[in-house]
């Protein structure tokens, strides 16, 4: 099928799920948990031919550990779907509602957005994750994944969609494109007839190529430039294992720590104990040129390193003179993403809070809290560094819009 | 200036016109107004010139009556500034709280977008409107007026922006574009690096090279193919000026009605009645084969007449069967703007409203109100036909992002 009529076929599905009751979505995502623990046999078959196909096409061995499905990683998929099924219904909610002097009675509802098409690339869970988001926000669903993963895709989407279909949601609610050729993705991202939003879900450059080519409104997740800025009054016994936190926890991810900043007056006296931790914990440190004078064995920091996103053991290290100085590096070369200042300097941390422009901005507290999860949202679908509908970590209201409800008795405007 | 420059300039003075307080901007605001009223003649005298260049060029008269600024006109945009002034701040506000089971304190903020990016057409009370909204809620803005307004808007710029300079916002927040060529707008779509949303205002052309060709984020305002369902259970003398409201009162607007559909139950009694009252007041109706037995008269309605937005006295009926061919007839030719059923009959009442996806779905009322002016918004920035980031009209809000803030006492993650 074509991806014109694919997409069609989702928006004419999309108007009975979006009034499907949310007994009936819950239903539906525990039984397709049930499914996949029930067709672990076949969905590991279907994996292990992607898995022959991409070793035949000399994929890395990072890549096959990416795409191949165990047992126990069905399991956690199974799992993550229940625990979707358990979350509070995000639609019907009325969010606002007022009347107007003239007696129209207002009130603002939540509602599905109408069908979501996520691009990504070779992990077949996600498959799965979006499917079980979309059901439970109530959108129909345009999967396009990576031909990498063709056969587990289609294995594990046409297993959930048998379980959903025995509940009520139509099996043309869940699309997963048949066609799966590099220009695919540039007729999807033009359906803007069919679709509502268009998610990438990936690694920089499939996020760029959807958000700069797409019509259709995107959701755009990606680079977290994220900074430390260690204050002159912060407490010092905090700063350490924090920073080892933010820095080495999860170097891999987008909220890890790439740069501290350090207040002047307290760099010769603490830098040398947090580069004696961090080397400890293999961290390499490039450093401004008065870190190196405080720490001879370091690096000199290039000016692209301030800019880098080092996604790996890897810290730069600058001195500053203020809060003002920290702000301005951040504005410089931040993403907007998350950003902490360490201090018990009102003054300073009321400023860093004002001034710095973040998804979300961080006292005392290591970068590594923003998240969906850490937010207590339940279910996260990425972090949104874009400033409009949704920003930072995503819950399932990300996938919802609203309508207004205008009640009257007759009334014309006057 | 280059382009590029001028949205650097933005972008840069951005940052401190986000933390200037709300007295500062609304005492800006005030000197704006005061500053047109006490320029009206070198205002005038800019417009004069643009009226001349537009005649010559050959310009309709209704495009040189759109362009050109009277006494009367200055001094309404110099209220509509005072107004904004006096309107409520949107920054600043704690939106939502909680803290974690961790001790983490979590908050979410309300905060400037950024740079704003404004495309709009031959209308120079744009350019004063757009600057005193986006300067209200705290965003650089960067302005792409048209070249048959190039005086006016050059003008106006330049008192605001003296006005704006002396209350401490820079003049750099503030950017009429100086190349006004066509191309410019597809240069200005691009800086994605310093602008956070763009607007297109105007007509349809314009809105959809503008959302079709953007690489930053964009608002989608435009047209509103908005239908009236008159149940069986409807109140019958409501349902004559309601209509008429909605179809006469200003048919050149998004919110006007453009397409009656009425209960078969009802129909032969009731289309006579209508059809007298509707022609009567100048409207041409454009009927089904069901309404052109009742009404001889009536012309037969084109399958291209249900999906017009005629903006003109001009109104198609067709007879249905019931509430669900109504909604079925909604969901193929409507535009997701605002869907009226007049009814007294609870049942179809909610299946209306739950299944009809519009903006706004109203209940024996009027199109017509589907307004921020109407809805009490106080600023009224065009009326959204998208579902991502705002819906239906859009007040000062619209411009806005949030951002979380999260306090920790050295808070690491496990």
């Amino acid at each position: 099928m074509s991806i014109y009529a694919q997409c069609e076929q989702a928006y004419k599905a999309s108007k009975a799920l979006a009034v499907l009751p949310a007994s009936q979505r819950n239903a539906a995502l525990d039984a397709m948990a049930t499914a996949i623990r029930s067709n672990i046999a076949s969905l590991l078959l279907a994996n292990q031919h992607d898995q022959i196909a991409g070793k035949q096409a000399g994929l890395s061995k990072a890549l096959i550990d990416r795409l191949a499905l165990t047992g126990p990683r069905l399991e956690v998929l199974a799992d993550s779907l229940s625990l979707i099924a358990s979350l509070p219904d995000p639609l019907g909610k009325t969010i606002d509602g007022w009347t107007q002097p003239n007696g129209l009675v207002i009130s603002k509802q939540r509602v599905p957005i109408g069908v979501v098409a996520i691009i990504y690339e070779a992990r077949p869970n996600v498959t799965a994750d979006a499917i079980a988001l979309c059901i439970k926000t109530g959108n129909a669903v345009v999967l396009r994944g990576s031909s990498m993963c063709e056969q587990s895709n289609k294995a594990l989407a046409s297993v959930l969609k048998t379980a959903a279909i025995a509940h009520g949601v139509s099996g043309d609610a869940i699309q997963l494109l048949e066609d799966v050729s590099r220009d695919g993705i540039d007729e999807l991202v033009k359906m803007r007839q069919f679709l509502s939003v268009v998610i990438p879900r990936g690694g920089h450059a499939l996020i760029q190529r959807v958000v700069t080519s797409s019509l259709v409104p995107t959701i755009e997740t990606g680079v977290g430039n994220c900074h430390i800025f260690i204050d002159d009054s912060a407490d010092l016994n905090q700063a350490i294992p924090l920073v080892l936190n933010a820095k080495t926890q999860r170097p891999s991810v987008c909220n890890a720590c790439e740069t501290v900043l350090i207040h002047q007056d307290i760099a010769s006296a603490f830098l040398p104990l947090l580069a004696a931790a961090l080397v400890k914990e293999g961290v390499e440190i490039r450093g401004c040129p008065q870190t190196k004078q405080l720490l001879p064995d370091t690096t000199l920091a290039e000016e692209s390193d301030w800019a880098t996103e080092f996604l790996d053991l890897v810290l730069a290290i600058k001195v500053v003179a203020s809060v003002e100085e920290a702000i301005d590096h951040i504005h410089r070369y931040g993403t907007h993403h998350s950003e902490s200042i360490l201090s018990n300097n009102k003054r300073h941390i009321d400023r860093f809070v004002a001034h710095v422009d973040a998804a979300a901005v961080l006292v005392n507290a290591s970068t590594r809290f923003v998240d969906g999860g850490e937010f207590g949202f339940g279910a996260e679908l990425g972090i949104s560094t874009q400033k409009l509908h949704v920003r930072g970590p995503m819950g399932l209201e990300a996938l919802t819009s609203y309508k207004y409800i205008v009640q009257g008795d007759g009334h014309i405007r006057g």
